[in-house]
């Protein structure tokens, strides 16, 4: 988190879920980093873990997205960010919970709408071969077996490997006894 | 909301989450306003806003209530109602954030049931045409860019002009990149 | 809430948990009405209610306060406003639960100072005789029976006698068993 | 809830969302009671009720189950969990409101991974021929008017008797105007 | 909770803190055992623990009460409530947690006030020395080391020794370092 | 971020509310970067700010922890960790949002309790002359216009002051018209 520059840091903000973080958003994130000083990375619905569609923590992710980030050179923060249901205010919780930034990039329509109706310059970034890299499609892989460890940074392989993330969400996605 | 008649005012409730307010909401307060004083319509899901079935703020629901009343010529109150998650002590969140009020009408059998458990005097209030006036088909028309003007008062197609209403609900509904 | 001129409505936004609402109330919003085409009253903390600071329900509040703007030629809107226990989002909490506003008056530094960190017009609003009008001497006259009708107008004196509003502040102002 | 045996109480935790008890659960309990010396019930998503898939209250539910385990022979506690939405802090929500547990019987993959996670020891407990004895099952014949009786407590029926709980389930599941 | 008589069950419902337990408590609950046919005790502020005015969890605070109701002969209910933190619902939240009851006994002034505008019969239970047996008298003789066993039943004695009730309410008292 | 040492990470966690963050806070985290490979800092009550004393939000706070660490040559996580206002779940809820750690330093006598009761290694790390460095004090001598910047890292000086601290601290300390 070294100031690049002299002068006012450019700073941008993206947000995921990131269930898990995986090398499209790492393309994404290295084409950020070329265009300005610092980087913040929001992880999204951070309270939430353990259920098929989010089988990680917030802390997981932030380990996730921080070992991978160490690989571009650019300093960065990594925030979980907290549900709030209600869309009407979710730019001023994000705002609140970060440090100062001038730009977002987001594909997510919802988000450029809320950014742009605050005031806050947006940019598109489109995902990288979502075909491929996609977090739904990752846990589909885990669940049935097949590769998966090639679509994500390897910092997060090995993250996954060491908390057991491919037997949890094994688990957690089997019939519930109701 | 002058007190049309001497004497106890006699109010109505009648609550919907007005996405947007239309001519079958607006027959049944038309119809409601020839049998009562006073009228409280409480805006529902108030917190919602920016989601494809919630498209406006409660604010911008009250301006189109509000300006449609109008035309009626009876008093009225305009209250967002949050949403509290809790069907038991709903009835006693609605009361708590209205004016006293002595009957509901609805059409809603939730509601029905929840007043009727609590006391309170019900109505049905069967929507009028509901194949023609209903919030899922106005919302359907706004995004393939069919007309749907003339099934909303004048008020409320004047409302979601000013804030780009429309456009609004087709950002929103584009595929999130998740 | 008729549209008071052509063109543009000019809205003013003014909020207090008006507990209950007093002549010095009245005198600012008075004032307020000689400026603008409409005025939007927030009723603060709206989820509270049978506390000795807090006494009256949000819907008590929108009748005293509504009633109360009839002798003022002003249209307005009377909107509660539940706490959000945030305040770095309670601007945004604020707008999406009213209509547009162009400008606030507050007294309240906090108040002043979140909305012009959001950038929307404020100006300072005394209140009026702040020793003689002030909900906390209301109150405290209410409970030691000391004449308090004077100091709110007729609609909220009523209003309090109706609900039976002395009572209940004095019921709840005994000592709790705990 | 007299002690059964000298020495350290041996209790089980078994929780379920109970909608309604029906003889799987009553049969699982029973199993459970030839093993430990009491048993908490927790019974989950106490929030909720007046809903097609919830259609009774905690109190409604605290009844039931209370009034069915007196027939066996185990001193126990039925302890309303409220939903926290948050599965990582979910097993010390649970632990902070039932008295201290050492073992707790699932068959729900998320619950057994949620106390197993926690250091908890958790056994499996397989409901009881899960195609007959089950709550959506039981809700069904409500709805349509079957036989349902038999797959439940005596108490059971006699409460749901009570409080009109078929009325209920459906008045409810009618159609939503929206 | 076994029925006592044939026809209605009379049940009443009492609600305290209880941080912790005592013979003040004991003494109200002696009474109305003799006057109902079933008790429903409330442990108030669920959700608080481990702070100096509220130490124990209610999972400990459920055992003491259980342990100690034992004495009476009545069958009882002890359902922990969380707090809402809205007066106006509160009863509502109250009785979606707990069996059904007609009779409410309490000496909070707030209580009482709020049960009788839902309707509900409450008699006033007058806390038997209470400059004796309190909540706040028993919190500080655990911290200043003099005998407060004396003022608990022997189950509530036991419950926290075995906790170790006393090390936690030191601890937590102490000055912190903010 | 860099992985210090091949093998197992040695992480420690550390809280505070850093409102703001002084060199109390930062001979502290000195003394425990000597003693592990990574240090996770939590910012406390991150979703508080604009209040006298809690001025600045999660991601202020972010910005003076964060740039001040870079100062000790260590790898560090900053958190925001949103109150949860349930101590028997706090442990799990900080949990889940850092990256796993071993050991907390703590000299906050719940926060020491907390982790003790989960099976978390706890070290005591006394404030290093408290008298002198503390939030309290440096928000008195900024309300009073005495000297406050030699109390803090010079990033923490150069923050406050571009976000117009000191100014934000006086306004919202005014008295509140109510």
């Amino acid at each position: 988190m070294r100031q690049r520059k002299a002068g006012r840091i450019n700073r941008a903000f993206y947000i995921g879920r990131f269930q898990p973080y995986h090398l499209g958003h790492h393309t994404i994130l290295g084409n950020i980093a070329g265009e300005v000083d610092e980087i913040i990375v929001g992880i999204g619905s951070a309270q939430r873990s353990h259920e098929p569609e989010n089988p990680f923590t917030a802390g997981e992710r932030v380990v996730m997205v921080s070992r991978s980030l160490k690989d571009l050179d650019i300093d960065y923060y990594v925030i979980p960010i907290e549900d709030i249901q209600r869309n009407a205010v979710w730019v001023s919780h994000v705002r609140s919970m970060t440090p100062y930034f001038d730009l977002t990039y987001t594909n997510n329509p919802l988000v450029f709408r809320l950014f742009e109706d605050a005031g806050v310059q947006v940019k598109r970034s489109p995902m990288h071969q979502r075909d491929v890299y996609s977090g739904t499609i990752i846990r589909k892989k885990m669940l049935s077996g097949e590769e998966w460890e090639h679509l994500v940074p390897d910092a997060v392989a090995e993250t996954i490997d060491k908390i057991g993330g491919v037997k949890r969400i094994r688990e957690i996605a089997r019939d519930d006894v109701g």
